[in-house]
Protein backbone atom coordinates (compact mmCIF):
# COMPACT_ATOMS: atom_id res chain seq x y z
CA UNK A 1 0.00 0.00 0.00
CA UNK A 2 1.26 3.08 -1.08
CA UNK A 3 2.55 5.29 2.23
CA UNK A 4 0.77 8.53 2.74
CA UNK A 5 2.88 11.78 1.83
CA UNK A 6 3.35 14.37 5.16
CA UNK A 7 4.58 17.76 4.69
CA UNK A 8 6.52 18.59 7.90
CA UNK A 9 7.09 22.71 8.93
CA UNK A 10 6.98 25.26 11.19
CA UNK A 11 7.20 28.86 12.59
CA UNK A 12 10.61 28.44 14.91
CA UNK A 13 12.64 27.46 12.26
CA UNK A 14 14.14 23.95 10.82
CA UNK A 15 16.68 24.02 13.67
CA UNK A 16 14.33 23.66 16.28
CA UNK A 17 13.48 21.06 19.08
CA UNK A 18 9.78 21.27 17.98
CA UNK A 19 9.63 20.54 15.10
CA UNK A 20 12.55 17.23 14.80
CA UNK A 21 9.55 15.40 17.28
CA UNK A 22 6.43 16.58 14.61
CA UNK A 23 9.18 14.70 12.11
CA UNK A 24 9.98 11.55 14.02
CA UNK A 25 6.51 10.64 14.08
CA UNK A 26 5.49 11.36 10.58
CA UNK A 27 8.25 9.07 9.48
CA UNK A 28 6.46 6.31 11.42
CA UNK A 29 3.28 7.58 9.51
CA UNK A 30 4.33 8.29 5.63
CA UNK A 31 6.87 9.52 3.85
CA UNK A 32 8.02 12.88 4.84
CA UNK A 33 8.80 16.10 2.96
CA UNK A 34 9.93 19.09 5.61
CA UNK A 35 10.16 22.55 4.30
CA UNK A 36 10.62 24.91 6.77
CA UNK A 37 12.16 28.75 7.68
CA UNK A 38 15.69 29.19 7.57
CA UNK A 39 15.26 31.35 11.27
CA UNK A 40 12.50 31.66 13.63
CA UNK A 41 9.48 33.47 12.33
CA UNK A 42 7.14 33.06 15.25
CA UNK A 43 4.36 35.91 14.87
CA UNK A 44 4.35 36.21 11.35
CA UNK A 45 0.88 35.20 11.54
CA UNK A 46 -0.13 34.95 7.76
CA UNK A 47 2.73 36.73 6.13
CA UNK A 48 4.05 36.37 2.59
CA UNK A 49 7.20 37.11 1.15
CA UNK A 50 6.33 39.18 -2.70
CA UNK A 51 8.95 42.24 -2.84
CA UNK A 52 11.71 40.09 -2.15
CA UNK A 53 13.29 36.81 -3.16
CA UNK A 54 13.11 33.60 -1.56
CA UNK A 55 16.46 31.74 -0.87
CA UNK A 56 15.71 27.44 -0.86
CA UNK A 57 18.30 25.11 0.53
CA UNK A 58 18.32 21.51 1.12
CA UNK A 59 19.65 20.46 4.22
CA UNK A 60 20.57 16.72 5.40
CA UNK A 61 19.95 17.06 9.62
CA UNK A 62 16.80 14.59 9.44
CA UNK A 63 18.83 11.51 8.85
CA UNK A 64 17.92 10.98 5.03
CA UNK A 65 14.27 12.85 5.38
CA UNK A 66 14.28 15.05 2.09
CA UNK A 67 14.40 19.10 3.75
CA UNK A 68 14.43 21.84 2.44
CA UNK A 69 15.12 25.12 4.72
CA UNK A 70 13.50 28.60 3.23
CA UNK A 71 14.15 32.40 3.73
CA UNK A 72 10.67 32.87 3.58
CA UNK A 73 7.69 32.93 6.07
CA UNK A 74 5.63 29.53 7.58
CA UNK A 75 2.99 30.65 4.32
CA UNK A 76 5.98 30.77 1.94
CA UNK A 77 7.11 27.54 2.97
CA UNK A 78 3.93 25.44 2.49
CA UNK A 79 3.17 27.38 -1.09
CA UNK A 80 7.30 26.28 -2.07
CA UNK A 81 6.66 22.55 -0.70
CA UNK A 82 2.99 22.63 -2.76
CA UNK A 83 3.91 24.48 -5.97
CA UNK A 84 7.47 23.86 -6.68
CA UNK A 85 8.66 20.90 -4.50
CA UNK A 86 5.45 18.38 -4.88
CA UNK A 87 3.62 19.84 -8.25
CA UNK A 88 0.88 17.38 -8.90
CA UNK A 89 2.00 14.70 -6.12
CA UNK A 90 -0.84 14.70 -3.84
CA UNK A 91 -0.34 15.57 -0.35
CA UNK A 92 -2.12 13.79 2.65
CA UNK A 93 -1.78 15.83 5.26
CA UNK A 94 0.28 19.13 6.43
CA UNK A 95 1.58 19.59 10.13
CA UNK A 96 3.16 22.58 12.05
CA UNK A 97 5.26 22.79 14.60
CA UNK A 98 5.64 21.27 17.71
CA UNK A 99 5.07 25.13 18.39
CA UNK A 100 7.40 26.14 21.50
CA UNK A 101 4.52 28.20 23.17
CA UNK A 102 0.90 28.17 23.15
CA UNK A 103 -1.57 29.60 20.00
CA UNK A 104 -4.69 29.12 21.95
CA UNK A 105 -7.57 31.30 21.32
CA UNK A 106 -6.73 34.63 18.97
CA UNK A 107 -3.24 33.52 18.96
CA UNK A 108 -4.08 31.08 15.68
CA UNK A 109 -4.04 34.58 14.13
CA UNK A 110 -0.54 35.87 15.23
CA UNK A 111 0.96 32.49 14.65
CA UNK A 112 2.81 31.12 11.63
CA UNK A 113 2.59 27.67 12.97
CA UNK A 114 -0.81 28.28 12.58
CA UNK A 115 -0.84 29.97 9.61
CA UNK A 116 1.54 27.47 7.71
CA UNK A 117 -1.11 24.80 8.46
CA UNK A 118 -4.43 27.34 7.56
CA UNK A 119 -2.45 27.68 4.07
CA UNK A 120 -2.08 24.39 3.67
CA UNK A 121 -5.87 24.12 4.33
CA UNK A 122 -6.85 26.61 1.68
CA UNK A 123 -5.36 24.03 -0.53
CA UNK A 124 -7.56 21.18 0.53
CA UNK A 125 -5.02 19.62 2.66
CA UNK A 126 -5.89 17.97 5.92
CA UNK A 127 -3.65 20.14 7.93
CA UNK A 128 -2.63 19.88 12.25
CA UNK A 129 -1.17 22.85 13.33
CA UNK A 130 0.86 21.50 17.47
CA UNK A 131 1.67 23.90 20.00
CA UNK A 132 2.94 22.93 23.64
CA UNK A 133 2.46 25.42 25.96
CA UNK A 134 6.07 25.82 27.42
CA UNK A 135 8.25 28.59 25.55
CA UNK A 136 11.58 27.41 26.28
CA UNK A 137 14.02 26.19 23.77
CA UNK A 138 15.27 22.69 26.08
CA UNK A 139 10.55 21.88 26.40
CA UNK A 140 9.80 18.33 26.94
CA UNK A 141 7.93 17.24 23.51
CA UNK A 142 7.57 13.45 25.33
CA UNK A 143 4.02 13.72 25.99
CA UNK A 144 3.10 15.80 23.19
CA UNK A 145 4.97 13.25 20.96
CA UNK A 146 2.38 10.97 22.16
CA UNK A 147 -1.30 13.31 21.09
CA UNK A 148 0.49 14.34 17.83
CA UNK A 149 0.99 10.89 16.75
CA UNK A 150 -2.69 9.48 17.82
CA UNK A 151 -4.29 12.29 15.80
CA UNK A 152 -2.17 12.63 13.01
CA UNK A 153 -3.22 8.78 12.67
CA UNK A 154 -6.73 9.28 12.96
CA UNK A 155 -6.64 11.91 10.70
CA UNK A 156 -4.57 9.78 8.19
CA UNK A 157 -6.94 6.90 8.24
CA UNK A 158 -10.08 8.82 8.92
CA UNK A 159 -10.01 12.53 6.92
CA UNK A 160 -11.82 15.71 8.58
CA UNK A 161 -13.94 15.43 6.32
CA UNK A 162 -15.43 19.59 5.17
CA UNK A 163 -12.68 21.01 8.03
CA UNK A 164 -9.44 21.00 6.90
CA UNK A 165 -7.64 22.38 9.87
CA UNK A 166 -7.25 21.51 13.54
CA UNK A 167 -5.28 24.03 15.86
CA UNK A 168 -4.14 21.77 18.33
CA UNK A 169 -2.36 22.68 21.69
CA UNK A 170 -0.72 20.65 24.19
CA UNK A 171 -0.87 21.62 28.06
CA UNK A 172 2.51 21.15 29.70
CA UNK A 173 2.03 18.44 31.96
CA UNK A 174 3.55 14.87 31.97
CA UNK A 175 1.41 12.75 30.31
CA UNK A 176 0.20 11.02 32.91
CA UNK A 177 -1.72 14.05 33.89
CA UNK A 178 -3.39 15.03 30.86
CA UNK A 179 -6.75 14.04 30.98
CA UNK A 180 -7.46 13.31 26.86
CA UNK A 181 -8.48 15.26 24.40
CA UNK A 182 -11.44 18.08 23.66
CA UNK A 183 -12.99 19.56 20.66
CA UNK A 184 -13.29 23.39 21.64
CA UNK A 185 -13.93 26.79 20.27
CA UNK A 186 -11.38 29.42 20.26
CA UNK A 187 -11.74 31.72 23.51
CA UNK A 188 -12.37 34.92 23.23
CA UNK A 189 -9.12 35.96 25.17
CA UNK A 190 -7.21 38.85 23.82
CA UNK A 191 -3.82 40.55 25.25
CA UNK A 192 -3.11 43.64 27.32
CA UNK A 193 -0.24 45.23 25.21
CA UNK A 194 2.69 47.11 26.90
CA UNK A 195 4.73 48.61 24.93
CA UNK A 196 8.64 49.04 26.95
CA UNK A 197 10.65 51.99 26.09
CA UNK A 198 14.11 52.13 25.60
CA UNK A 199 17.17 53.89 24.58
CA UNK A 200 19.34 52.22 22.18
CA UNK A 201 23.68 52.41 22.14
CA UNK A 202 22.95 54.80 19.85
CA UNK A 203 20.83 57.51 21.73
CA UNK A 204 17.81 56.69 19.73
CA UNK A 205 14.41 55.75 21.59
CA UNK A 206 12.94 52.38 20.66
CA UNK A 207 9.65 50.50 21.88
CA UNK A 208 9.25 46.79 22.71
CA UNK A 209 5.93 45.52 22.70
CA UNK A 210 5.56 43.17 25.58
CA UNK A 211 2.37 42.39 25.70
CA UNK A 212 0.35 40.02 28.45
CA UNK A 213 -2.29 37.39 27.61
CA UNK A 214 -5.55 37.83 29.56
CA UNK A 215 -7.30 34.32 30.42
CA UNK A 216 -9.94 35.78 32.37
CA UNK A 217 -13.28 35.21 30.92
CA UNK A 218 -12.51 31.55 28.87
CA UNK A 219 -15.97 30.23 28.99
CA UNK A 220 -16.40 26.47 29.27
CA UNK A 221 -15.81 24.91 26.59
CA UNK A 222 -13.18 26.90 24.80
CA UNK A 223 -9.56 26.16 24.04
CA UNK A 224 -8.08 28.08 27.01
CA UNK A 225 -10.45 26.53 29.35
CA UNK A 226 -9.91 23.03 27.93
CA UNK A 227 -5.96 23.27 28.71
CA UNK A 228 -6.64 24.72 31.85
CA UNK A 229 -8.36 21.75 33.16
CA UNK A 230 -5.48 20.02 31.85
CA UNK A 231 -6.86 18.56 28.69
CA UNK A 232 -5.34 19.00 24.66
CA UNK A 233 -7.29 21.41 23.03
CA UNK A 234 -8.67 20.45 19.67
CA UNK A 235 -10.36 23.32 17.78
CA UNK A 236 -11.72 22.74 14.57
CA UNK A 237 -10.79 26.23 12.42
CA UNK A 238 -11.80 27.78 9.21
CA UNK A 239 -10.29 30.68 6.43
CA UNK A 240 -13.66 31.67 6.14
CA UNK A 241 -13.53 34.72 8.11
CA UNK A 242 -17.50 35.64 6.82
CA UNK A 243 -19.43 36.81 9.74
CA UNK A 244 -22.69 35.15 9.23
CA UNK A 245 -24.46 36.72 11.74
CA UNK A 246 -23.11 39.87 10.54
CA UNK A 247 -24.62 39.15 7.19
CA UNK A 248 -28.25 39.23 8.39
CA UNK A 249 -27.59 42.11 11.39
CA UNK A 250 -26.17 44.74 8.84
CA UNK A 251 -28.18 44.34 5.66
CA UNK A 252 -29.00 47.98 5.38
CA UNK A 253 -25.26 49.24 5.18
CA UNK A 254 -26.28 48.50 1.91
CA UNK A 255 -28.05 51.35 1.56
CA UNK A 256 -25.81 53.82 1.15
CA UNK A 257 -27.79 56.69 -0.34
CA UNK B 1 -21.27 67.46 20.84
CA UNK B 2 -17.49 65.24 20.93
CA UNK B 3 -16.29 64.94 17.69
CA UNK B 4 -15.35 60.71 16.90
CA UNK B 5 -11.86 59.74 16.92
CA UNK B 6 -10.82 58.17 13.94
CA UNK B 7 -7.39 55.84 13.64
CA UNK B 8 -6.11 55.46 10.46
CA UNK B 9 -3.74 53.47 9.56
CA UNK B 10 -2.81 51.34 5.83
CA UNK B 11 -0.48 48.51 4.48
CA UNK B 12 1.20 50.43 1.47
CA UNK B 13 3.17 52.59 3.33
CA UNK B 14 2.32 56.43 5.52
CA UNK B 15 3.12 57.67 2.29
CA UNK B 16 1.14 55.72 -0.20
CA UNK B 17 -1.41 58.32 -1.90
CA UNK B 18 -4.70 55.49 -0.88
CA UNK B 19 -4.04 56.82 2.92
CA UNK B 20 -4.36 60.14 2.33
CA UNK B 21 -7.47 59.92 0.70
CA UNK B 22 -8.95 58.45 3.81
CA UNK B 23 -7.07 60.89 5.86
CA UNK B 24 -8.81 63.62 4.26
CA UNK B 25 -12.76 61.78 4.50
CA UNK B 26 -11.81 60.92 8.46
CA UNK B 27 -10.81 64.73 9.05
CA UNK B 28 -14.53 65.57 7.84
CA UNK B 29 -15.88 63.34 9.97
CA UNK B 30 -14.04 63.76 13.52
CA UNK B 31 -10.54 63.94 15.23
CA UNK B 32 -7.92 61.94 13.35
CA UNK B 33 -4.81 60.43 14.27
CA UNK B 34 -2.76 58.13 11.72
CA UNK B 35 -0.57 55.91 12.94
CA UNK B 36 0.76 53.78 9.49
CA UNK B 37 4.31 51.86 8.48
CA UNK B 38 7.17 53.53 7.75
CA UNK B 39 7.38 51.51 4.35
CA UNK B 40 5.26 49.20 2.63
CA UNK B 41 3.97 46.08 4.32
CA UNK B 42 1.76 44.43 1.54
CA UNK B 43 0.98 40.30 2.30
CA UNK B 44 2.10 41.37 6.20
CA UNK B 45 -1.15 39.60 7.34
CA UNK B 46 -1.50 39.52 11.11
CA UNK B 47 2.06 39.47 11.63
CA UNK B 48 3.50 41.26 14.38
CA UNK B 49 7.03 42.69 16.08
CA UNK B 50 8.22 40.44 19.05
CA UNK B 51 11.97 39.88 18.25
CA UNK B 52 13.07 43.36 17.69
CA UNK B 53 12.31 46.72 18.98
CA UNK B 54 10.04 49.40 16.82
CA UNK B 55 11.08 53.00 16.25
CA UNK B 56 8.26 55.24 16.06
CA UNK B 57 8.11 58.57 14.67
CA UNK B 58 6.13 62.22 14.45
CA UNK B 59 5.27 62.88 10.89
CA UNK B 60 3.69 66.44 9.38
CA UNK B 61 2.73 65.35 6.06
CA UNK B 62 -0.93 65.54 6.27
CA UNK B 63 -1.28 68.98 7.39
CA UNK B 64 -1.75 69.76 10.78
CA UNK B 65 -3.30 65.94 11.43
CA UNK B 66 -1.23 64.37 14.23
CA UNK B 67 0.65 61.29 12.57
CA UNK B 68 3.21 58.85 13.19
CA UNK B 69 5.34 56.32 11.38
CA UNK B 70 6.08 53.06 12.68
CA UNK B 71 8.86 50.72 11.57
CA UNK B 72 6.93 47.85 12.20
CA UNK B 73 3.70 45.92 10.39
CA UNK B 74 0.40 47.52 10.05
CA UNK B 75 -1.19 45.04 13.30
CA UNK B 76 1.66 46.94 14.66
CA UNK B 77 0.73 50.36 14.30
CA UNK B 78 -2.74 49.61 15.78
CA UNK B 79 -1.65 48.34 18.74
CA UNK B 80 1.26 51.41 19.02
CA UNK B 81 -1.99 53.99 18.76
CA UNK B 82 -4.12 52.09 21.26
CA UNK B 83 -1.67 51.37 23.83
CA UNK B 84 0.83 53.59 23.48
CA UNK B 85 -0.86 57.13 21.98
CA UNK B 86 -4.45 56.81 22.89
CA UNK B 87 -3.83 54.73 26.24
CA UNK B 88 -7.66 55.17 27.51
CA UNK B 89 -8.92 57.06 24.73
CA UNK B 90 -11.90 55.59 23.05
CA UNK B 91 -11.56 54.95 19.41
CA UNK B 92 -14.86 55.31 17.82
CA UNK B 93 -13.42 54.05 14.63
CA UNK B 94 -10.50 52.49 12.85
CA UNK B 95 -10.39 52.84 9.43
CA UNK B 96 -7.18 50.82 7.11
CA UNK B 97 -6.41 51.47 3.84
CA UNK B 98 -7.17 52.54 1.13
CA UNK B 99 -5.29 49.77 -0.12
CA UNK B 100 -3.51 49.64 -3.62
CA UNK B 101 -5.06 46.29 -4.95
CA UNK B 102 -8.28 44.21 -4.19
CA UNK B 103 -8.89 42.02 -0.82
CA UNK B 104 -11.18 40.21 -1.41
CA UNK B 105 -11.74 36.55 -0.74
CA UNK B 106 -9.09 34.95 0.25
CA UNK B 107 -6.34 38.06 0.62
CA UNK B 108 -8.63 38.90 4.18
CA UNK B 109 -5.56 36.58 5.24
CA UNK B 110 -2.44 37.75 3.67
CA UNK B 111 -3.76 41.62 3.26
CA UNK B 112 -1.96 44.15 6.05
CA UNK B 113 -4.38 46.40 5.65
CA UNK B 114 -7.15 44.12 6.59
CA UNK B 115 -5.03 42.44 9.49
CA UNK B 116 -4.50 46.40 10.90
CA UNK B 117 -8.36 46.28 10.67
CA UNK B 118 -9.45 43.20 12.03
CA UNK B 119 -6.42 43.89 14.96
CA UNK B 120 -8.75 46.78 15.95
CA UNK B 121 -11.78 44.58 16.18
CA UNK B 122 -10.58 42.26 18.21
CA UNK B 123 -10.14 45.24 20.81
CA UNK B 124 -13.58 46.31 20.30
CA UNK B 125 -13.10 48.73 17.54
CA UNK B 126 -15.40 48.94 15.04
CA UNK B 127 -13.26 48.76 11.95
CA UNK B 128 -13.43 49.16 8.29
CA UNK B 129 -10.56 48.06 5.62
CA UNK B 130 -10.86 49.76 2.13
CA UNK B 131 -9.23 48.35 -0.51
CA UNK B 132 -9.43 49.41 -4.50
CA UNK B 133 -9.03 47.23 -7.27
CA UNK B 134 -6.13 48.84 -8.80
CA UNK B 135 -2.54 48.07 -7.72
CA UNK B 136 -1.34 51.54 -8.96
CA UNK B 137 0.50 53.86 -7.24
CA UNK B 138 -1.48 56.60 -9.58
CA UNK B 139 -4.66 54.70 -8.87
CA UNK B 140 -7.70 56.66 -9.11
CA UNK B 141 -9.68 57.10 -6.02
CA UNK B 142 -12.67 59.39 -6.26
CA UNK B 143 -14.90 56.72 -6.59
CA UNK B 144 -13.49 54.83 -3.77
CA UNK B 145 -13.75 57.87 -1.48
CA UNK B 146 -17.41 58.78 -1.93
CA UNK B 147 -18.02 55.31 -0.55
CA UNK B 148 -15.75 55.24 2.28
CA UNK B 149 -17.38 58.59 3.23
CA UNK B 150 -20.43 57.03 3.12
CA UNK B 151 -19.67 54.02 5.10
CA UNK B 152 -17.71 55.68 7.64
CA UNK B 153 -20.49 58.43 8.03
CA UNK B 154 -23.43 55.36 8.44
CA UNK B 155 -20.89 52.93 10.64
CA UNK B 156 -20.12 56.11 12.89
CA UNK B 157 -24.07 56.79 13.33
CA UNK B 158 -25.49 53.08 13.62
CA UNK B 159 -22.63 51.21 15.11
CA UNK B 160 -21.81 47.65 13.88
CA UNK B 161 -23.72 45.91 16.60
CA UNK B 162 -22.27 42.75 17.58
CA UNK B 163 -19.82 42.18 14.17
CA UNK B 164 -17.05 44.52 14.48
CA UNK B 165 -15.19 44.17 11.15
CA UNK B 166 -16.03 45.17 7.55
CA UNK B 167 -14.01 43.99 4.39
CA UNK B 168 -14.99 46.43 1.84
CA UNK B 169 -13.36 46.32 -1.87
CA UNK B 170 -14.63 48.90 -4.36
CA UNK B 171 -14.25 47.93 -8.31
CA UNK B 172 -11.51 49.99 -10.18
CA UNK B 173 -14.76 51.70 -12.27
CA UNK B 174 -15.95 55.48 -12.66
CA UNK B 175 -18.61 56.05 -9.98
CA UNK B 176 -21.31 56.65 -12.43
CA UNK B 177 -20.63 53.11 -13.33
CA UNK B 178 -20.64 51.50 -9.78
CA UNK B 179 -24.16 50.21 -8.98
CA UNK B 180 -24.03 50.64 -4.93
CA UNK B 181 -22.90 48.27 -2.67
CA UNK B 182 -23.87 44.67 -1.49
CA UNK B 183 -23.06 42.85 1.84
CA UNK B 184 -21.97 39.55 0.86
CA UNK B 185 -19.60 36.65 2.07
CA UNK B 186 -16.30 35.74 1.23
CA UNK B 187 -15.65 34.04 -1.57
CA UNK B 188 -13.87 30.65 -2.24
CA UNK B 189 -11.27 32.02 -4.57
CA UNK B 190 -7.73 31.00 -4.35
CA UNK B 191 -4.66 31.42 -5.93
CA UNK B 192 -2.56 29.20 -7.90
CA UNK B 193 1.12 29.79 -7.36
CA UNK B 194 4.19 30.04 -9.52
CA UNK B 195 7.92 30.60 -8.44
CA UNK B 196 10.04 32.02 -10.89
CA UNK B 197 13.62 30.70 -10.63
CA UNK B 198 16.33 33.07 -11.21
CA UNK B 199 19.69 33.71 -10.64
CA UNK B 200 20.95 37.04 -8.88
CA UNK B 201 24.24 39.26 -10.04
CA UNK B 202 26.50 37.04 -7.63
CA UNK B 203 25.36 33.88 -8.90
CA UNK B 204 22.98 32.16 -6.33
CA UNK B 205 19.60 30.82 -7.36
CA UNK B 206 16.34 32.74 -6.11
CA UNK B 207 12.89 31.82 -5.96
CA UNK B 208 10.00 34.52 -6.60
CA UNK B 209 6.45 34.12 -6.03
CA UNK B 210 4.10 34.88 -8.20
CA UNK B 211 0.64 33.51 -8.38
CA UNK B 212 -2.42 33.78 -10.08
CA UNK B 213 -5.67 34.60 -8.46
CA UNK B 214 -8.43 32.20 -9.81
CA UNK B 215 -11.90 34.07 -10.18
CA UNK B 216 -13.53 30.79 -11.20
CA UNK B 217 -15.98 29.47 -8.76
CA UNK B 218 -16.88 32.67 -6.95
CA UNK B 219 -20.84 31.90 -6.30
CA UNK B 220 -23.33 34.74 -6.47
CA UNK B 221 -23.75 36.33 -3.24
CA UNK B 222 -19.62 36.39 -2.83
CA UNK B 223 -17.53 39.30 -2.69
CA UNK B 224 -15.78 38.17 -6.21
CA UNK B 225 -19.44 38.10 -7.84
CA UNK B 226 -20.28 41.23 -6.22
CA UNK B 227 -17.51 42.89 -7.59
CA UNK B 228 -17.50 41.80 -10.98
CA UNK B 229 -20.90 42.69 -11.14
CA UNK B 230 -19.68 46.58 -10.73
CA UNK B 231 -20.81 47.00 -6.70
CA UNK B 232 -19.15 47.47 -4.00
CA UNK B 233 -18.14 44.40 -1.79
CA UNK B 234 -18.81 44.40 1.74
CA UNK B 235 -18.13 41.01 4.14
CA UNK B 236 -18.66 41.30 7.88
CA UNK B 237 -16.00 39.84 9.10
CA UNK B 238 -14.76 37.72 12.43
CA UNK B 239 -11.92 36.78 13.66
CA UNK B 240 -12.90 34.16 15.98
CA UNK B 241 -11.75 31.47 13.33
CA UNK B 242 -13.15 28.00 15.06
CA UNK B 243 -15.18 25.97 12.24
CA UNK B 244 -18.70 25.08 14.37
CA UNK B 245 -19.80 23.07 11.55
CA UNK B 246 -16.12 21.21 12.13
CA UNK B 247 -16.93 21.44 16.18
CA UNK B 248 -20.44 18.34 15.37
CA UNK B 249 -18.73 16.57 13.07
CA UNK B 250 -15.38 16.08 14.85
CA UNK B 251 -16.58 15.34 18.27
CA UNK B 252 -14.78 11.43 17.94
CA UNK B 253 -11.37 12.91 17.66
CA UNK B 254 -11.82 13.23 21.13
CA UNK B 255 -11.16 9.44 21.62
CA UNK B 256 -7.52 8.98 20.77
CA UNK B 257 -7.15 6.09 22.74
Amino acid sequence: MKKPLILVTNDDGIAAPGIRTLIEVARELGDVLVVAPDKPQSGQGHAITIKLPLRVHPVDIFKGVEAYECSGTPVDCVKFAKYKLLKDKKIDLCVSGINHGGNAAINILYSGTMSAAMEASIEGINSIGFSLLDYSWEADFSAARVYARKLMEKVLSEGLQECKLLNVNIPNLPLEQIKGARICRQAACDYTEEFIEGTDPHGQKYYWLGGEFIEDGAAEGTDVWALKQGYVSIVPSTHDLTSYRGMETLKHLENLS
